[in-house]
């Protein structure tokens, strides 16, 4: 059944992104309903980058990189590849070259739920990369999976066309027809943390800032002298 | 049962946790024994960095990091939050807001067995955290833990007002009132160190520094050479 | 049966290693033929650090390092220390007393499928470690393994005198007697990378540059356009 | 976002789903060309079931099973409740209450890509379930996830209303649209198999059976004695 | 620092273990306000089994189980033995001898967070273990741990003399003052599940049978049917 | 590199093999000096199976089982099939077809370091499996290892020939030359167990059958009753 390849899907505007890469991944998570966050062991090989681009999508094969060729030529300006295998592998399915071949293309990214290699080279270049797994194993050619078909990676499924977010907490998916409105409710959280920052920095602590006393009370906390609990436990 | 706060607890002294600062985390973990090491998956996020506090104990409901913004209140300056969940949870209890309170209040630093968001931000903040995962996805609020009371955590148990250690290597718990004997014990154990380290720049091997032949004798050490090894193996 | 230690094994012509260093893990082993890479979680504990060395292997008891003591007298210059426990073990077997003496004899690293610790130390002195954790918890002495005997390490099996690299991607083994083969093979992949770079820079996909269109064609690769695709789903 | 509850959603067909019960995971995932299993940790909690339901998807917030109740409401005769957390969480969401609810309901199995709990409950009652973990952690009540929308669990995208197949060797979804179809092939492919199989008793091997040898041939086999060989390594 | 042995530990009542052992470990988890509970990949190595005893702790070093024949001579009749290294380690500390000796001496079980062997033979003598590990792998002997103090196993701490229940679903343990009232809550627990089970046998759901509706509709449910779902996805 | 098959390679006397089988794994790796072990994490799909075999090796690739079809050709009466990856893979490399045909052969069983499935089937026909997943996923042809060539499996050398002790604890390997001494070291473990046995199940314990009193002195052992160290931790 593998070998489709979707052409011609839908992108996210180019100022949306833009705009997005201006919010940490945290922030568009909360901002977004707690939603779209791929599973922590996705992290990023290189430290200190954030990215947002348009997701084209490809499933590989188990220890086959062949649809990553194809996905490539699916890729435009804007664009972050975002990569999955149909069987967990940590083998290296991506290197200096395709990395070359995406940075020329003005792809901004790459995702991918199995392992990479040449990493040193790629922080060189300055081409970022979130993976589960680094390994110098590279793969074989001539299986196919899909492109830009919706993906399950990670716990998240992801569309052609939705927004990609990734720094260095990880990585989060947003819908293309959201995401005017998660940067809204991003730009709006962002705003108020901002405030809350200014009163965290002149000593106030959470419970008042966040107005927390309430639902403490409420959940029933209890205060005791650590003398009184001591005698409490020796009897 | 949960909601417990004890108040009022013990600390360790200042003037001995910063001597404690002074020693590597290994060094102190020698010198108490071999005693009150956490399991080595809690890994600091940054790199580096050296602190020792007086712990402020939590534990939290999965999921929910109420009980650290209750605890917020608890910490004073010279201490160091110790956090573990109720149960196994990656998500991201702790972020850069509730960093810049404790820092604002003289904490020294956060350990917890559990999932940190806003990295890069606590990085660039200088509020040095060791945590078991990196993940954005943030908790909800209203389900209460406990905080200073005793708590397991990655295999140790920490008291309040227990000094913490953590540096690259990872993090010891060393009980408030063995902290002095603790740092004689370091102290001399790195001055022999000091010794054995021009005796192995000069050349010198461990069997001979360490005075390990006898030993390795009666263990049964037996040397030979490659051609009669390779002989014996053909037979 | 543990305790034997031979000696006099062969080594790589120290060239040759020197050759080996030029090329990174991952060309390596697919100039090998895709073989001899040790498991992805033998990582790096510092970064942008690649050498390589002649293997001198060594068995370690659980929790015990008196081996590492052992196998350090038969390090010479140019050799490599590989060391595998008997049983899972990730405590920290090595540490930068151990490092000052190996680096004083010439050695070039350590590769150990268990934990080091003093890992700032390490990264201070310049002495390269790859391990499968990092750990403060030291070891016991008494027990021994063996030294320079075949070891089977995170998958590979490493023989005495064989040739190991090392480097962010990882570690890989080449047999002792398959270096000069190994090391003409790199060379030649890479000129033809470097071709192929060119290519990438330039705008040409992998499609093309590898000649990759009858494969997928046989694969059976099928492009659908976006809305052609959509209408499909909804019947 | 969450709380969404989507209602009457479609139903494979309940003769189909008897059918598709008639066949091995392993055998419908090859049927449908390689697609649709679920990750392997998702793995049963009883030994020696095989069951078939149409899917009523669920998400639910970490360490809190209310949406399972409401999910409940959505299940009717031959469904099969398929459940993800929204961040990985292995407490124990279900058991025996809720199997006796499901049970009396006509609800086929449970997996759930969580914890279980009551396992020896669910297994005096036969009540079926597939999970990522067995954990005696109950949950709290209170926050919602959404019930009977497309959910990404284990690697998989599932739909309601998708048929799902679930045995000793794990768990596969078949899109609602293709069961005919894939209920065809496997039929096609057990008749194969049970072909090749009589031939495998007789004294056969699969480089016959299955025509295998111009395969290896051309893959570059080359048969050696084992004198030769050894002599080869000597030299 | 190790090698303590401290004698003469408090003991829970027999008659309570026994009255403790008609609970399931879910229930009683509960029943004690979700505290107690270790880890899950703390698990039975038979299945359908459940006991409780009087806890006897001990640590035991790496890879040494001489701490285990120590504290066989601490215990006695009604006893459970819980162990647990110092270190992280899979090997088999535990098989059918000693547990022929904790059998003899009236001991209900083993709890250990490491690994076991021999475990056929456990089955067949009906000795009842939860381990972390299974691994035939055994221990060395020489180095003391220490018996009978508070310890840290799998995130609990437990306490010479407490309460431990065991089943297929994990292990709990319970404070010995509180058992008592522990006891009554779990009776409690269990006579309300009881009407809870009937009525869901009836065909009465969670919603009803727990009064949910409100807290679902607080937390913001809504009931939309499938097409008008499907069509909002569309626009 | 891969495709080598190597042919005529040596096997273990079938009446050794029968002897080995008589002795559990644990009791093997002690009486071979506690070498041999794959790591725990191989472990049977059935249970109560204890089978001995002559090694036939073979290394396959990622999501390929070819050579697996390859190695039954070299398979006869009394071999055990020890299958490993060059790179981790869950998938099922293996099921119910191959099974028939090894058995069909007077296999013994087979060992893989990857997925298998059918187990269900594996169950029934009662060919043992020891394996570290199941996965229904299976595998693609065309790819190459290697047969018969000595393989890094879970941690150990295997040579082609080597006998092969499978059970409940786990895997144990044997070199060939070695296999008569080793059998002379079982017994005489086993007679020694025996006598033990006796004495456990006469009340006595480990610290007077094994003689250890004299060694947990030496090793620094204290005995403290409780109420005095209830009062030192008081102070």
């Amino acid at each position: 059944m593998a070998g489709l390849v979707v052409t011609g899907t839908p992108r996210a505007p180019i100022d949306l992104l833009d705009a997005l890469a201006g919010y940490g991944v945290a922030t568009v998570h909360e901002a977004q309903g707690r939603d779209g966050l791929l599973a922590s062991p996705i992290a990023p090989v290189q430290s200190g980058t954030r990215v947002a681009g348009s997701a084209v999508t490809a499933t590989v094969a188990p220890g086959d990189n062949t649809t990553i060729a194809v996905a490539v030529e699916q890729c435009q300006q804007g664009d972050l590849l975002v990569v999955t295998p149909t069987a967990p592998c940590d083998m290296g399915y991506f290197g200096d070259l395709l990395a070359t071949s995406l940075k020329a293309r003005g792809v901004r990214g790459l995702v991918i739920d199995a392992g990479v290699r040449d990493i040193a080279d790629l922080q060189a270049m300055g081409f970022p990369v979130w993976s589960r797994h680094v390994c110098a194993e590279g793969t074989t050619k001539g299986n196919l999976g899909d492109v830009n078909v919706p993906i399950s990676i990670a716990g998240q499924i992801v569309n052609p066309g939705d927004a990609v977010l990734a720094d260095d907490d990880g990585v989060v998916v947003v819908p293309r027809t959201r995401l005017a409105e998660v940067l809204d409710a991003a730009r709006e959280r962002e705003e108020k943390e901002e405030l809350s920052r200014a009163r965290y920095l002149a000593g106030e602590i959470a419970l008042d800032v966040n107005n927390m006393r309430p639902m403490i009370e409420a959940a029933g906390i209890r205060y005791v002298d650590y003398r009184t609990w001591k005698e409490g436990l020796g009897s």
